[in-house]
This record gives C-alpha cells, sequence and structure tokens, in this order.
C-alpha cells in the first residue's frame, strides 16, 4: 500500500464565475477515481461533499457495486470501489490519522501556478518516496478548489502544463496524471 | 503539435463475456479525450465507430461545443473538441498520411501484456522523439481491442501495469497516463 490518499473535493470549489460552491457528483468521477486508488495502491479514495442528499447517492452507488448486482456482474469494479469513503469535509485527514497514528501532510492541486508554497512533482515523488507520513492529496471538482482550501495545505503541486498554454484537463485526466508521476518508479 | 494521433475505438472491441461488438459512444470520453489531446499537442483525436446513430450522436454533441451555444458559454471546450474527427474505421491512417503524406505507424494498447511485438513506454517515447514518422495510439473501449486489431498493428504499448495485480482502468485514465508517459519530457 502507497503512504498517498486522494479526495476529491466537491466543497469548497469554484464554479466558472469564480464563486464558491457545492459541486455535484459524477457517477463516472467515482468509478475512474476508485479504479485509479485501487490500480496504484492508494489505500482510501475520500469523497468530499456536505451535501446530504450527495452523500446518500453516493453511498447508494457504492452499495450497488459493492454489495448488490453490480458485485455479481463486475467483481473488479467492487474492489476498486471499497476504497471511497463518503465524507463531510476535508477534515477526512482526522480519518487518516486515526488509521495511521501519523497527521498525513496535505497537498493542494490547481491548473494555474501559485506564487509560494508550489511543490514539484519530482519532489512530491521524493517526498512520498523517502518518508512514512502519509499524504492526502486534494483534487477540486468544477473550476477547481477554493482559495480558502490552497491557503491551509502544506503545499500546492505545479499544476500539469499544456505544451502551448491550454492545460484544461478533466479532473479524471488530471488524477490520473498526478498519480502516476507521483508513484511510477519506472521513469528513464 | 506532436507527431502522436491518437483513436478512441468503438470497434471493433471486445465486451465483458469475450465478444467482438461496436461499443456506444459515452460523452464524458469525447470531453475527456478532446481535452486530453489539446492540452499535449495532439493534432487530431479520432472517434471510431462504423455505426451511423452513433456517427451522428458525436456530430451532434461537437456540433453543440464547437458551433453552438457551448461554445458561447465555454470557448475552451470548442479549442479542444475542434480536434475530434469521427470516422468509419481505424483505416483512420488514411487520414493521416493524406495530410502528413507520410503512413503512420500504428500502435495498439491493452491491459494485458502480449506475447511479442510489445513496445515499452520509454522505447516508444524515445520513437516518438527520435522520428517524424507519425504515430496513431489506438485505445479501445468496453473490454480493449479485438484481437483482430492486436495482429494488424505496428506494435502493442506494454500495459499500465498495476502495484498489486489490478489495472482496470478507465480507458480515460489510461489514456492520460499513456499519453503523459509518452510525450512528458520531465521526468527524472
Amino acid at each position: 500500500m502507497s503512504s498517498l490518499y486522494v479526495a476529491l473535493v466537491h466543497y469548497p470549489v469554484l464554479n466558472r464565475r469564480g464563486e464558491t460552491i457545492a459541486s455535484a457528483i459524477t457517477n463516472l468521477d467515482l468509478h475512474d477515481l476508485a479504479r485509479l486508488a485501487c490500480t496504484y495502491g492508494l489505500p482510501v479514495c475520500y469523497i468530499v461533499t456536505p451535501l446530504k442528499d450527495q452523500q446518500r447517492l453516493a453511498g447508494e452507488l457504492i452499495g450497488h457495486w459493492c454489495e448488490g448486482v453490480g458485485k455479481t456482474l463486475h467483481p473488479d469494479r467492487a474492489a476498486a470501489l471499497e476504497r471511497l469513503r463518503v465524507v463531510e469535509s476535508i477534515a477526512a485527514r482526522a480519518d487518516i490519522e486515526h488509521c495511521t497514528g501519523i497527521k498525513p501532510k496535505l497537498w493542494a492541486t490547481t491548473a494555474k501556478p501559485v506564487g509560494s508554497n508550489q511543490l514539484s512533482h519530482s519532489a512530491a515523488q521524493r517526498q512520498l518516496m523517502e518518508s512514512v507520513v502519509p499524504h492526502l492529496l486534494l483534487l477540486g471538482t468544477g473550476w477547481g478548489l477554493a482559495p480558502s482550501v490552497l491557503d491551509v495545505v502544506d503545499a500546492v503541486l505545479e499544476p500539469i502544463s499544456g505544451f502551448d498554454g491550454y492545460n484544461h484537463l478533466s479532473v479524471r485526466s488530471a488524477a490520473s496524471i498526478l498519480i502516476d508521476r507521483l508513484l511510477y518508479r519506472g521513469r528513464e
């Protein structure tokens, strides 16, 4: 198991007008992130939403695949979706501390460079390799994590740069690329 | 622009019983792949389906974002979806030859290792860096590309290995990770 945890954050995030909102859960996000977590050995992928109806929706979806008809038809998917845990807020870090006995570091992600507190992917990879401290990687849905989140984390990972200025990736793509860059050891 | 092209293949692919089928188009696949292609400077992402109603559906979706209301609301998305081209079959390579004057190499992808003709990601990255020949990367939807495709390609890229045997990634995640491994130069 890796010491990297991931959280898909639906609040507080920005909408396209830059306002702080709670975004709606996207079914495919949950599947893609769970399968990614399972492939890379991440112990838990947190689904962060304070909205009760959204928590219920996520719970039903996970139940369908982990206990219901979905598990019989598609056991591989159950193995992945069992990694999902629905939580109220990014205070999910308390859950990691409870399970590991170590207070985790918090890393935020963003598509735009930040002035300070930015960590390169290679430095982040080294930090994961050299330390036993768990790290929680926060991924924003909508138009990204609200500034209030960036203010409280230990570091903000550098953005995935585009080749020609454009880097508007889906959260599913960005999560896949980042987790591979942080954990894949086969690089030359 | 990169010399790498990508094709999201809906036929011929396998279903979960190992039968060859034409899979249905998934809206989010088109968005995610287009945004990925735009971020990494891929000239075209082909959407391969021989089904006329599916071609029409993909065409309407692209039209909405590239010419309709979607473009006004969300111009970044138009810039990405303009890279999509709906084609009948993986003979899409003829389109690349027509545009570049060079016959492209075909690479397939799979989640399971193949006996021969397998190319590592680092060797594939070197090949792209050292050659002007265009390459078309074929990504299978459903349960992956049919064996008839693997038989006619120039090489099959090694699978993305899981850390503990599990590597059931979505095509959106696999495409993101592969394209990053093939084109990102910042590795250590």
